[in-house]
């Protein structure tokens, strides 16, 4: 796709997220991108590693924070480390990949951009960058939007769903409307319908489009990403971007751009979803990284990460240590264990490792965050 | 009571035990009377400290094994070490304490001995002196034999009982006999009954009785221990007590003089016991641990060792690691953390981790037992 004659493909990868739900492997320093959750590489590594193929390593973008930084630029060796951005403070995803589409259109007209974030699982990469091909040559196109659409396993109530109505003449779906995380009823009906699919936060749009779109929703942004982008390559962007950046509204892209473009109607809007083919997770939590390990479980369902264990009358435990483990008539428990602290949790219940962090960031104890 | 006139007194301290049931933290080298389980100081520290006002430090003797001298001794600068003897091999208690016994004749014909387990918890230290004063002025008398009983507090199966008879002229009670561990229907009978005390295994009785007792129920192996004991001072003491005691009967005090001796009859035996009233626990599981810390419970039953800790919607756990740990929606459970090993079962189940000792002795993993 970086060879095509008529565009280039900039990757913008998002990496300001904090991951506490990895809480104690992830840290404020070591955020759940970083972590080598699904093969020895870090999550960020694989998503770099997975589009490297679709665009120069010069064309890739990272948006991250001041904490995360150096050891994500220690990561990703091949990239360029300018093109690693810190944001002063985080303001969700429009003003992100709003300043990555800012900065392109100055050097590139015709740069076509994926938004994509940088901690999930892509299980067939042949088919993502198939999926990624379509994507980028719909968007090339006019004022085209395309969102790549996760074809929904579960009556998941943690995403946002993305309706879809007729083929377009492109042969992928129009997008009918976005909507916010649904209650149970709803995602269960959603899921019933067969034409919902989860919103993954992979947009894939021109930076003319883009640029436009910003402008007419959220033109107070708009402009100061502008006065941004123009300082890029000066003296003057370090202190530029820490004084005006904080200024843009704090808002995600499908809300501030996707949504209220969806509200022009199914087929007027230009926003397209292509059915992601490639099998994706987003490790959301301990329980879904234990899901995701089914390959590892033994014959009682048991991830022990430890080269030495023991087992007895332990049934669907996930053990996170290096240590010898030795697991005795427990079941469905999670216990992590790190140089400094030791979790001990249930897999029902793991996602509530956020509220550990958050008596952690209350009581200041700054070390263990 | 080292200061009596007619006699003096030599604690025995039975020390070879390996406590398996502590594991993780304890080790072939590093048996639970080695570890600080009911204070700062190791709970055989803590059986010589209560020993100590009633026997001068020269007349203690420790019998262990080869893997837990050393470390005993260190433990015990106030003792001598030529009176910390490793055996061989375990013989249970009957060669032990009778070893000891054949030693302080030669010496002293008047020496009064108490065996005492090295890894229970006493907690009126003043009553147990004072109980063992009694003790010791009866045993100093004929051919009398002492055992302090335990008042049972609950239906235990695990243990050996004591029936009680009648008053005897001194105030303590006559042994009608001793029962094997019952199984849970006796134990109950045994509890409701009042009689019944449980066998904590301290016996005190003079070094002539329990010589005379050996030579008559278990005489092959009081001739071998007469000449290791003979050797004692000499050169030849190691390579003979190496030689010898492994020809020892494999028996306990308890089965190879008490039971025997109680069969004479109540009243005839010459065998007593004194009810404790010092209040006991032999801390024989991880649970016992944790019950007998209630003082250290939060308000939701944790027993936690961590400094720093969070703990929500846990109710009733035991966990032990020095590091910061969180505990979210766990009930019931043993937690045991070390340098090398990681242990999750149950306080319903935590007896069962003695199967995990038995797995990495089968499996040669030494450097974990």
């Amino acid at each position: 796709m970086a060879r095509s004659k008529n565009f280039n493909f900039y990757p913008v990868i998002l990496a300001g997220g904090r991951g506490t739900r990895f809480w104690p492997l992830s840290r404020k320093r070591k955020a759940k991108q970083l972590l080598p959750l699904n093969s020895n590489q870090s999550m960020i590594q694989e998503t770099v590693a997975r589009l490297l193929p679709l665009a120069k390593a010069k064309n890739f973008w990272v948006i991250t924070n001041d904490d995360l930084r150096v050891p994500i630029a220690q990561q990703l060796k091949k990239l360029n480390k300018k093109q690693i951005i810190a944001e002063p403070v985080g303001r969700n995803t429009a003003p992100a990949i709003g300043l990555a589409a800012f900065l392109l259109l100055r050097e590139d007209p015709a740069a076509v951009l994926g938004l994509f974030p940088s901690d999930h699982v892509v299980l067939d990469l042949d088919r993502f960058q198939a999926d990624m091909h379509r994507a980028a040559a719909i968007a090339a196109n006019g004022e085209n939007i395309v969102v790549i659409g996760i074809p929904p396993t579960r009556a998941e109530t943690g995403y946002g769903y993305i309706e879809a109505g007729a083929k377009s003449k492109d042969g992928v779906l129009q997008v009918r409307r976005f909507t916010e995380k649904p209650d149970a009823a709803t995602a269960a009906k959603f899921l019933k319908a067969g034409n919902y699919y989860w919103n993954g936060g992979i947009f894939i749009w021109s930076a003319r489009t883009l640029v436009n779109a910003l402008r007419e929703h959220l033109p107070k942004t708009a402009a100061l990403l502008e006065l941004i982008a123009a300082s890029y390559g000066t003296k003057k962007f370090a202190k530029t971007l820490a004084k005006l950046y904080p200024q843009c509204e704090n808002i995600s892209v499908d809300y501030a751009v996707a949504e209220p473009r969806s509200a022009k109607g199914e087929g007027k809007s230009g926003i397209y979803c292509i059915p992601a083919s490639f099998g994706w997770n987003d490790l959301g939590s301990w329980t879904a990284l234990y899901e995701h390990r089914a390959g590892q479980q033994d014959e009682n369902g048991n991830v022990i990460t430890a080269k030495n264990r023991f087992a007895l009358n332990a049934k669907g435990n996930f053990i996170y240590s290096d240590k010898f483990v030795a697991a005795v008539d427990v079941d469905g428990l999670v216990v992590v264990e790190t140089d400094d602290a030791l979790l001990i949790t249930t897999l029902k219940n793991s996602q509530d490792v956020g509220k550990v962090v958050k008596y952690l960031d209350e009581k200041r104890i700054k070390k263990l965050v």
